[in-house]
């Protein structure tokens, strides 16, 4: 292992030292905070990137991290690197050449803002201890009075991961219509039981460090540096995953660095943890640690979608929800239930797990910077803005696979009314979505497994949530959608009577396409050649590696429609091949058959 | 939240008083240590349940957890309840009327056997830090002569859970021959990194309690209460899964209770660690939690199958490893390294990996009794005693779905040599490898991926590893078996390609024997009909719910076989109806093929 490897991971910022493009501003109006008391004095210490369009309409605010500053990105070759530069900067996910990026250190921090190591001017002493409890509102206060100053009635954006995260959320349930866009990642809407029990052993550590003073370490000769450096340790082990530390520490357990710094170093890992607890004390402040990890910790939207819902009911902005497969300190579910409120509730939200063995610090490596770089770079580029020259990407007409499926697309379009909200599962690269959005302006948002296709989705300014219809749809409501399409896939599901009920119940119509294994050709096949029916297309896949897994009929689907109380509504069927509609014995001489349905 | 929450879960031992039945030896030869230095004398506390048979054949060792200790189960109703009287006592899954059971505290310990906190004879004065390292063989060695003393030559088994299970492993790999059975659960081979990186913070905390005095608090006024307690509480966490901790202090978090300790009380779950934070430094010994953590930390048998295979080369005990799926300290990954290494080396193991939400404490806990209570009864059931009386249970012939199949295996165990060694995949409730271990005495494993049927192959005396044939066969060697058996199942299996490139590799011959899509009667069906094929048996399912999604003729997989180079040995077509073998056009007529293979 290389010093490197111990630089590389964390939440970290990447500079410790002075913030020489800080700009500070100082509001001396008092600030009444959210569980009681007051600030008599708030100053912010942040920096921006880039130009303010004229429209005003461009700026994108970041929400750092617990140990995060305004030092996201370098702004020039000179610069110390900030930590996210990897998403910030020009031709960048963030593209500073065309965005005005906003920074600000958060209330409660020690990196300019105000926070506990701030004198109190009311009585000329670091506040220490009597910082008064704050939480991720008043920090979201704060923010707001800065963008005011900066003249921004309303921001582009709103991006935070983390504990940026929560003030992601919190600004939209605040303001909901301060922004166009909310781009969580790796956060929630509270944090977990079991996330909440670390931060209480980190204070503790902190609390009973006989060097803590009560709070009041800034004039004596010692400060809490065990407490803090123990706190840091645990948390640095929340932040990797048991894979990530597998492969980092695993090879060779017994062959600690050689780092000066006063812990246990018998072990690999410990000789990181010791070395990364050291490092943090010379940069953070231990009651800043506490007051902000106190407020993640008190912030608490809703333990479920349901309790979500109204949470965020009057901001009609964009969103797009980020989460890590391998994050277990922010887990996937819980964004879920954040996607799932907003589903809810009609909010145009796009969803996506990346598949990431980092961890919570993925958000921060460049390891997957491929897929929640690039779906940042989509969702941006499609808010809506002002001064907008007209867009190249995401206008053009999606080509490739779509154009083979122009006979079942284009039946499928001429069922569904202009005016009929839409939700396709399923929807791939986003074709039919595509059309729907494109001929009228009704609700159309996506469901698909491929975080890929969801990425190109994002990037051609559609809304689709990335899950597996195996495991059931998003949590809609009851005839949220005029229509509900599953097109060629029931035949790729495991549990066909859940996903049918799950369709039938959030619309109130419903369009099954699939191919027809009655198809004469493919009885053929069975019945004279004694072999699995394998044909072009979707059935071009053979025995053992077709996706396939559920054969039936269009007569087999009329029997299971009546067995389960769903009215047909209409059934049209189709010969592929030869591009024409059957109406002569179509269980036999159709290939594809298309159904509306209704409960 | 009531009290008895906080009482109910950890890998607490529930007493905290005096031993009352523990007994004790004196051993006045030095013990030389692993890592160097010796002891000059080891006490060590044990207790015995049941009685010692005659042959001295019953003897089970059980090994406590870290801060467990003698008393696993109270001996009469006035006594104190043990750490593991679910699972010890008459009549219980470790039958204290059948088995003589014997718990002592480990060395390091501070329940009565030699730890840091004994007087060290050649000083007279504790040992603290001058306790010399010890290992997870050391503590092997001092059980191993309180055996000894007991006049017991050969254990019939050693049980050992989290770190209990460590000295489990050791014991198989120090004294291969000295038990017939080793039951290790919710272990590994090594620590993950994460877990140890855990431990490592935790001996931060201690180390730099200003009360832990060099380790030297024995004569002070204080102990390392803090540093101690704050272990505790990361240790707790870490015993919970995350699903858990949600069920427990997730519904109103801001409702602590009023517990007298000194750390912050703010959230519920912070007064539950602070309460048994608190609790554990009245009944643990700090220096103990360092020497027991640091012996874990150090164990290492390796990080693979590979690596594990020779440690248990010469161990021909039977095993069973038991894993719990939430058990994220101990991940069932890691016990799979174990029975991968075992399966790889021809050992009769089983194994089950039993669903569970409440992670590693489910070990401890009645939750899952059910299932790793009755595999453990089962186990030791089926281990050979002398003077055991002719079993019932487990000799009998299994009933059931058997008759029905019994054309299918009378087939199959004609086509296989008496003294063919095989494996059966998807066994099921274990009929065929019944049938294929009382007819002769070669090796017969089986692997089935539901863990009830793991559990009653276990109850009849088989061996069976609970694994899912769609991630692929456990770590078999090359030609390994003789026969490898895939009966019915193989139209059920996701990656065809997959399990048959496993067990042609494996086997030396495989029989794979599957339904025929073929068969007249359902080509009729589509045809004809123009339905999906449904018949009686493994196709009596409806196609939007049955198991099977393969769907294939003889002569489909045929030419499968052609283009992969597999060869047909010899094939038999049976109509199973009809109750004979066919002849005449069997892809017509036979309702069931069984293939015989090799590569």
């Amino acid at each position: 292992m290389t010093k490197d490897a111990f630089a590389d991971s964390s939440d970290a910022v990447r500079t410790a030292g002075p913030l020489r493009h800080a700009l500070h501003v100082t509001f001396d109006e008092p600030l009444a905070l959210e569980l009681g008391g007051r600030l008599p004095q708030v100053t912010v210490a942040y920096e921006t990137y880039g130009e303010l369009s004229p429209a005003r309409d461009n700026a994108v605010l970041i929400c750092h991290a617990l140990s995060g500053d305004s030092h996201v990105a370098r702004h020039d070759e000179e610069d110390d690197p900030g930590w996210w530069d990897i998403m910030v900067g020009p031709g960048k996910p963030i593209d500073t050449d065309r965005y005005f990026v906003i920074c600000p250190n958060i209330l409660g921090g020690c990196r300019g803002t105000t926070g506990p190591s701030t004198v109190n001017p009311e009585t000329g002493r670091p506040y220490g201890q009597d910082f008064p409890t704050i939480t991720i509102g008043d920090m979201v206060e704060v923010q707001r009075r800065l963008v005011d100053r900066l003249g921004i009635t309303r921001l582009l954006a709103v991006v935070g991961g983390s504990m940026g995260g929560l003030l992601g959320l919190e600004w939209a349930r605040r303001h909901p219509k301060a922004m166009l866009g909310v781009l969580p990642l790796a956060t929630a809407p509270r944090l977990t039981s079991q996330a909440l029990a670390f931060d209480v052993v980190a204070r503790n550590a902190i609390l009973h460090d006989p060097d803590f003073h009560g709070g009041q370490y800034y004039d004596q000769a010692t400060r809490p540096v065990t407490g803090l450096a123990i706190a840091r340790m645990i948390g640095h082990i929340t932040y990797l995953s048991r894979e990530a530390m597998a492969e980092k520490f695993g090879s060779d357990r017994l062959a600690p660095q050689d780092v000066a710094v006063p812990f246990e170093q018998r072990f690999t890992v410990g000789s990181y943890l010791g070395y990364q607890g050291a490092k943090f004390v010379d940069r953070f402040d231990a009651n800043s640690y506490i007051a902000l990890s106190t407020a993640m910790d008190l912030f608490d939207l809703g333990g479920s979608p349901w309790e979500l819902a109204p949470v965020f009911q009057a901001c009609d902005a964009r969103w797009l929800v980020i989460s890590f497969t391998s994050d277990w300190l922010f887990p996937p579910e819980q964004s879920r239930h954040v996607v799932d409120a907003l589903a809810y509730t009609n909010k145009a939200v796009s969803y996506c797990s990346v598949a990431s063995s980092c961890g919570h610090d993925a958000l921060l490596l460049p390891h997957d910077l491929e897929m929640y770089g690039e779906l940042t770079r989509g969702f941006l580029a499609n808010l809506p803005r002002r001064d907008a020259e007209p867009r190249k990407e995401g206008n053009h007409a999606p080509t490739g696979i779509f154009r083979k499926h122009r006979l079942d697309y284009d039946r499928i379009l001429d069922l569904i009314p202009l005016s009929a909200s839409v939700l396709d599962l399923g929807s791939g690269e986003g074709e039919l979505l595509w059309l729907l959005k494109h001929r009228h302006s009704a609700r159309v948002r996506g469901v698909d497994v491929d975080p890929t296709d969801v990425r190109t989705c994002v990037g051609r300014g559609l809304d689709v949530i990335q899950a597996d219809l195996n495991e059931g749809l998003p949590e809609y409501a009851d005839r949220q959608f005029d229509y509900v399409v599953l097109s060629r896939t029931l035949q790729a599901v495991r549990d066909v009577e859940r996903i049918m009920d799950e369709m039938l119940r959030v619309g109130r119509r419903c369009v099954v396409t699939f191919p027809n294994f009655g198809y004469e050709k493919l009885r053929r096949m069975l019945a004279e050649d004694g072999r699995a029916p394998q044909s072009t297309g979707q059935l071009r896949h053979r025995w053992y590696e077709t996706p396939n897994i559920r054969f039936f009929t269009i007569t087999d689907f009329e029997e299971f429609c009546t067995e389960k109380g769903i009215t047909v509504q209409r059934r049209i069927t189709l010969d592929t091949e030869a591009g024409e509609e059957v109406n002569d014995d179509p269980n036999r001489n159709a290939d594809l058959a298309i159904f509306v349905l209704s409960r």
